[in-house]
């Protein structure tokens, strides 16, 4: 595996990776587009259909395919091509994949800080696609000293592209600036926020009702940054509307793109935010922790970890007259912080 | 006023209003994606571009717009071309309007039993629009004696386009039947159906923390849906997703295009639902109050009040082998009332 040393990040390097990852997402997500596509009706065509099978395991709601056909088949070709073409063009690069990843018993952190690394989901919104509700995605992210430092996310059902490139700048569909909203200025957090935010969460797998599991966690938080300022004991966020996808991946390019000014969220693995987080940082997002710490309104606000599993990204920020973006995007943190419950999640294995 | 006993609803002519619909939506909706992409970056041009004035009302949400300018304009432009469009090719329709029928302090249920109407939202999923989020559409409804006939609702930026015309069919986009998925089969519904099921519901504009507020009702009746089958009481309903798009709208087209399984909501208005309504009926769907009856296992399952502001939709279902699809579609209802709260939802003025 080639060092950092040794690998030459030169900025034609990286323009070039840039253009093969749109690319890849694009063929990619074809994939997956012609796979649903199938499913409708007047296809006439013999191509092999996702065949699924929905297996509640205890307490979590999750999708279990047959081993031979449908869906399965469906991951690992998608997976194998994105594969097979990094190795193709880029030999020396790691490549990380959701669907390889899974098969093993270990979910330990496999991102170094030394060999650039393809992290890569090849498809987010599992649920929405088998359901063919447009809200699944492609993602893709090459990491560089283990930050990613190009995304691609490519929601085929829904034609729109999300990428960036470090230092080059952050689209939608290879056109339009992120965030969308910049004249005559890019919007400053609101004044009382959360207040006046689109916030976006998600309520994930684990459906344990217990006393002090996630769900209650999430719900409860959910909860108070959705009550009017005087409910919940006087911590009512009353944000101005409250949405969830059913893609960790897709609620992070929206957050880029301004459109959710706050994503928190517990459960999700590097695969479905490494894209997602490049492209945010790109167009001037900033994300850390899902979780408070002890003192919320001092803290430090650390760099998000991409292994910890626990993530909160603000939209990018305008200057306001008395804050820059950035005092606005750490005032909306703690704000956040202020209102919800600890996650507990854990990588087994690790 | 023309009566239903003076109007000639034959089959040529409800083919012929249901293309003028049709072509009034992707007009209606290229006016919102105008304005829309007069916010982004680089156009360059002096169109006039939404200013957004946000106040929130006592314990609830909402956006008030400058009475000159902006968003109020644009709903003003969009409702003003669609009612004058109808206007001048079917000078004898009543016409109802989100942004007209707002204005008036009664909100009385306007749609009778006899007149031909048009009941229109100019633009959908507000919030969305302000921030950009693309869940955001017109909604176009045509009623004869009081039921919705024909439906278009178009969300330009996802470029989808969802349309009726009662006994002629529903599509996406003029090509693909809705719902979707309809090869080999259409699907029934989960056996243990609500699990298994994609469940959407909005947060909604009433956030009051206070014990019996809809609020409060709302995410009680959340987190029975989605908690493990084990628990809360033994009725968690284990959905295998939730969504909230911020769109009525919206969640009712996915739901007829078979994307949602189930949608429960309380407290939006005729003009969010109706086309909706016309579209999840014609593709094969069903829809009832959102209110459990007393005897929820038992009670007939009634036809949705259009102004009940109370809405239940199940997505259209194939049969399987123990029952017919309707069979199914009844067991869902059933399973959802016994899994919700009443919601207090009334028309002020009436």
């Amino acid at each position: 595996m080639m060092s950092s040393e040794t690998y030459d990040r030169t900025s034609e390097d990286l323009d070039e990776i840039y253009a093969f990852a749109v690319q890849l997402g694009k063929d990619a997500g074809r994939m997956l587009m012609d796979a649903a596509q199938s499913r409708f009706q007047g296809n006439g065509d013999n191509r092999e259909r996702p065949v699924l099978e929905l297996v509640e395991k205890e307490n979590t709601v999750d999708i279990v395919t047959k081993t031979d056909e449908g869906l399965c088949a469906l991951y690992k070709d998608v997976e194998a091509f994105i594969k097979s073409s990094i190795a193709d063009r880029y030999p020396h690069h790691k490549f990380i994949g959701e669907e390889s990843y899974s098969k093993g018993s270990s979910r330990a952190y496999l991102i170094d800080n030394t060999s650039p690394t393809w992290c890569v989901d090849p498809l987010d919104g599992t649920v929405n696609y088998t359901h063919l509700f447009p809200m699944f995605c492609v993602s893709i992210a090459f990491l560089v000293g283990g930050s990613p430092v190009i995304g691609v996310i490519y929601a085929p059902f829904l034609n729109q592209l999300f990428s960036s490139c470090r230092s080059r700048g952050a689209w939608l569909n290879e056109q339009q600036r992120l965030p969308l909203i910049r004249e005559p200025a890019v919007p400053a957090m609101p004044k009382n926020a959360p207040a006046g935010c689109v916030f976006s969460c998600e309520w994930g797998k684990d459906r344990k009702d217990k006393p002090d599991g996630n769900l209650l966690r999430k719900v409860e938080s959910f909860l108070t940054m959705a009550a009017d300022v005087e409910g919940r004991g006087g911590k009512g966020g009353m944000v101005h509307g409250v949405r969830s996808l059913g893609s960790a991946t897709l609620d992070l390019a929206y957050t880029a793109m301004g459109a959710f000014d706050i994503w928190w969220e517990g459960g999700c693995w590097e695969w479905d935010v490494a894209a997602g987080i490049a492209i945010l940082q790109e167009a001037g997002g900033l994300v850390t922790t899902a979780n408070p710490p002890p003192d919320p309104m001092t803290a430090e606000i650390e760099p998000v970890s991409l292994e910890s599993r626990l993530y909160l990204a603000i939209r990018p920020a305008g200057p306001s007259e008395s804050e820059t973006g950035r005092q606005g995007q750490e005032r909306t943190i703690r704000e956040v912080w202020r209102r919800v419950r600890e996650l507990n999640y854990q990588r087994p294995g690790a």
